[in-house]
């Protein structure tokens, strides 16, 4: 991979760009999250989402407890070089922890924020070898 | 406003929050920006996006000086509570300040980035009056 491909990304002061991952059939938005350098590298690489979890401080292959990966079919950077859009396939069709379709489940009404999208799997199912929320 | 609603909103160590927002007629992904809780408060209660420019260290209303403002339809919080998706009217057909459509226009080939959509509106027309980048 050339350099320039990584260096043309404006990483924030703690070395991290933000990352939205959409469905590319449905074009819903699933999540948004983190990546390092090295996360970048190896979401390119192996053609799937690489994220950097910032609770654990290390990388995070979206899909390796839950079978849930995201495999990567577009990849774009924004105006200002600093945020990557993924087009993706949802193995599983599940990218949120709460085994919904994606993370933006909660919905606003008058009374506040209300979960507004039904949970398609169960969390104890999506991870059964290892239930610890990614 | 319920001050809950803004409460349930992690907002980072600098008190801001990652903001996508999204067409809510093609579903592409518009661009993604800051909102500090002043922001959040005045985008809901203006039903327009408001975001919080870092360089200027301002309030911003999108489309404050091209005109191209985005109609706030709804608002998505995520799991974590730390991320907002939009999903908006935007007035103009055009929410990147180079004139395209959408921010994230710099696709990736075997030689690095490359502008892979088109510029829809010439940016000094789109800034008549002001020709500053948003």
């Amino acid at each position: 991979m050339h350099a320039s491909i990584l260096d043309t990304i404006k990483f924030d002061d703690k070395g991290l760009v933000p990352v939205i991952a959409q469905d590319h059939s449905n074009k819903q938005v699933l999540m948004m999250a983190w990546m390092n350098r090295e996360a970048v590298e190896a979401t390119l690489n192996e053609k799937r989402a690489v994220y950097y979890s910032r609770s654990r401080q290390s990388l995070w292959r979206k899909g390796e407890s839950s079978g849930n990966i995201q495999k990567l079919l577009d990849i774009r950077l924004d105006c200002d070089g600093d945020t990557l859009l993924l087009s993706v396939e949802q193995v599983g069709g599940v990218a949120c922890h709460t085994g919904r379709a994606n993370c933006f489940y909660r919905a606003l009404n008058e009374q506040g924020w209300y979960d507004a999208d039904d949970v398609l799997v169960d969390p104890e199912t999506l991870y059964s070898k290892k239930p610890a929320q990614e």
